[in-house]
């Protein structure tokens, strides 16, 4: 698998070589990598942005079962690359091989997990109300729903997760398993991995007989190409992970477009951990170890990963911290994604540790180059309600704990909070009804609350949900992880009085994909 | 019933008074209706929103049969209020006594509809993902997925169904369902109208001792109250039935908060209707005289009024226009909603009439006052492809006739429209294959494919869907009729590892509710 460099649109790999080309860099040396990649023209943008328009009408009208072959059939061929795909990841992101393995696996898991979505059905909400001709005063209609693919769709990949929230990640899986055509706006930290994923796809392609606009890559810049993406008339939703800046601003593109379009960002969030009194004293320890893995895990770079803990200050609090800073101490240094994210990190933590009452409690070993040094700092709760840049993200290793007088202190810093994807509850006997006081006000701020455990390793799921208030996702009832990820690309379309003939299979009389209905108000996966 | 002038909040009829008032004006003689309006001030915004955060903490969280109870409450209030609330409405509306009955009838019933869909359950979308604690390499967590209210909504209402989609219609009912406290910005053409239902639903309130802030109304102008609501912090998404120009305007506000929130907005639509040619040959005549009832039901102030027909030129076409020109002919005139839309009305049609290629079939019996002139208009098909402005709805019984060569002027056509609420495709045999190839163009511009028959009369079921891609609707993925509607005001909430103990009850592992519940992939309304 060599690469090109090119972008693949309309099944080909190409590019007009007029905008300029850029290299990867190896965040583990800083030296650019073989391979130049060609950004995109806005021609290039036209000429994928149709092909996808094109490939739609064929792409979302296909049997279930040829949908879920060409999911299958991508996992497969992604499987069969994972030689070539890791390292060359690795090279791009730093990340170690172990993780970059298994990630591959989440995604080839991901593609498998919507082909079996979509083998069984459910997803298409079906609602049948049959006609009663007799009805007074009208009579009335027969009545079917069913949920259909939205259009085309532009996927932004993110940096942190190459494999699994990128050219092939749960956006794109999900996307396609929806019957919409993807065009990957690659990230451009990763994009030699980006290629080798989309040679997987287009061979799946070829082998699947699927429409050639199904799938397209473009190379480039963000602000350009993504932002002509972005106000495609042919492009009717976007998914993206990343930055609040970036991800705010493609929103704002989506909804000042003329025809407004929904756009699934997930942005940033800190995933706050509260640790309530019981737990605090009787398990302190044990949940120091484990919050000090969580932390630094893939170098900090997790969208759930803890960047906030809330306990009460006091000897239990003192241990844990002391414990904690013992932990941090003895972590060796990880690479971050880019040069670019590395010195981020730094410049948000040297201002946190300048803001008013912020002590640092423990930082990591020195980092050199890319390498991350955790940072674990304290606050009190009244410092921490007085001043609102403290509740940004810092993206990386580095947490904020937030010591409190009492409960009310700690439930009033729980409302004070904007979204996050997750919070975690560590609770023990005689933490019932704090739990319960606590439980009820972090879960308007989450997506997903947890209990004795954390955020990070996000199983993918059916009852997932990885989203939350805003900031954390651009759409708070949306996830972009688990099978329910397939509704942010379908809409629902109701037939009234139609014939058999132009009914979608699933609405036909005789259930033919035999999948559970509502019919007449009852769930069943019975024939009419 | 008497009528205060004035604003619930917190369950008191209050008003400043700063702001001034207005009145109520009559479209059948352009009178000022008694009783004058107080408009609400910033002060009385910020006491709603306030009071309505409140009530969400608990109202969100009652047992679901509840707040079913507190549904058939308002139900029967309205029922008994019904000899009240239909004179005022006549006055301040222009429609007539059996109209606004039978609405009142389809409120009640709505309110019920969604008593009857909380108490199924499944609007919840239970997912249930036991632990799996011997995994390897890494334990399955529990994993259990719910759906929870939003927060508070602001509700706008809509001037063509002052009862079914303005104070206590769809949008209130499903948010209320939801769990979501309700603030009404009420329309100015029924103030009168809006107080006696709001009195309706504080007398509920009361009977089922409801929290104080779950509803309220306020008067006065969308630009300025409205804009606030929609804007306020506490507010969680708004729903709105309504004109492009201020739906766009009340988008806009919301998705440029710091925290955008969803907006739930219902436009403009045209609703297509395609005459193929053996229909046409074979039922024009009877087509024709349901297409003039359904273009003048209401003065044509539906939001599914059949606002263009497409149909080949030839003598077929030629029978069925002057079988509806004469049908036309003999309507009565009739009043309507506002003396604003019958001025726009008039001059939407003037314009038209000058537009290339434009001329009219027919004119309905001259209008005196505020009295709609049905008018049916036609264009060739090239002559409408060139010109975009008549796309525009025109709110009212005007309808363009779109007259076509061939097929595939015709299916030019329909891929040149943007988003309308319904299409209707008149076919009988002979038209089978033009049919499959309309229904596949048209189904991705419209939220409901009608077969035979008209958009009018919008069935409130279970597979309803009330919406369509962008202008009839802000939100292509929702529905504002049916039970779906529920869905608009509630999001995905995860619970990992969660105690029994603080599960909700859709989640615990004994299924108190008996709701279907997706289990380990499996569906069932067993325990686990």
């Amino acid at each position: 698998m060599d690469l090109t460099g090119k972008h693949l649109i309309k099944g080909r790999w190409q590019a007009s070589g007029r905008e300029g080309t850029f290299q990867a860099v190896d965040p583990a040396n800083n030296e650019s990598l073989p391979t130049e990649f060609f950004n995109a023209s806005l021609d290039e943008v036209e000429l994928a942005a149709q092909a996808a328009a094109t490939a739609f009408a064929t792409f979302s009208h296909l049997p279930l079962e040829e949908r879920a072959g060409f999911l299958d059939e991508c996992a497969s061929q992604l499987d069969a690359a994972i030689e070539q795909i890791v390292p060359r990841a690795m090279a791009e992101t730093g990340l170690p091989e172990l993780r970059l393995r298994g990630e591959l696996g989440r995604t080839t898991g991901q593609l498998r997990q919507f082909s079996a979505v979509l083998r069984r059905g459910d997803w298409k909400r079906v609602v049948i109300d049959t006609a009663q001709p007799e009805r007074q005063p009208v009579p009335k209609p027969d009545i079917r729903l069913t949920q259909i693919a939205l259009g085309p769709v532009v996927v932004f990949g993110a940096s942190n997760f190459p494999l699994a929230f990128s050219v092939a990640g749960g956006d794109t899986a999900s996307a396609l398993a929806a019957g919409c055509p993807v065009i990957v706006k690659g990230h451009e930290a990763h994009p030699g991995t980006s290629e080798l994923v989309a040679q997987c796809l287009q061979k799946a392609i070829e082998t699947c007989k699927m429409p050639e606009g199904t799938f397209a890559l473009l190379h480039g810049p963000g602000r350009t190409i993504g932002a002509q993406l972005i106000q495609h008339p042919a492009i009717k939703a976007g998914g993206f992970t990343g930055s609040i800046a970036a991800g705010r601003a493609l929103l704002d593109l989506a909804n000042q477009r003329p025809d407004p379009i929904p756009f699934f960002g997930e942005l940033g969030s800190s995933n706050p951990i509260f640790l309530l009194d019981s737990a605090l004293s009787q398990k302190g320890s044990e949940i120091a170890q484990g919050f000090v893995g969580a932390m630094t895990l893939g170098a900090g770079q997790f969208c759930t990963n803890p960047g906030i803990l809330v306990l009460k200050e006091g000897k239990d609090s003192e241990a844990f911290l002391s414990e904690a800073a013992k932990a941090i101490g003895e972590q060796q240094g990880q690479c971050m994604l880019t040069p670019a994210i590395a010195a981020s990190f730094v410049k948000g933590n040297e201002k946190r540790q300048t803001a008013k009452g912020v002590s640092v409690k423990a930082f990591g070993p020195q980092g050199q180059g890319n390498l991350a040094q955790p940072v674990l700092m304290a606050v009190s709760a009244q410092d921490y309600l007085a001043d609102a840049d403290l509740q940004e993200e810092i993206f990386g290793p580095s947490t904020l704990a937030i010591l409190c007088d009492n409960d009310e202190q700690m439930l009033a810093i729980a409302a004070s909070f904007h979204g996050h994807l997750t919070s975690s509850l560590f609770a023990s006997n005689g933490d019932e009804e704090m739990s319960a006081r606590l439980s009820s006000v972090i879960q308007q701020k989450v997506g997903r609350l947890i209990f004795n455990g954390f955020g990070t390793g996000v199983e993918v799921c059916a009852g997932m949900s990885h989203g939350g208030p805003y900031p954390s996702s651009t759409h708070v009832q949306s996830t972009s992880v688990g099978e329910r990820a397939i509704d942010r690309f379908v809409r629902p379309l109701c037939y009234q009085n139609s014939p058999q003939a132009l009914l979608p299979l699933e609405l036909k009389d005789d259930n033919p994909l035999g999948i559970p209905r509502l019919v007449n108000g009852v769930w069943t996966s019975e024939p009419l």
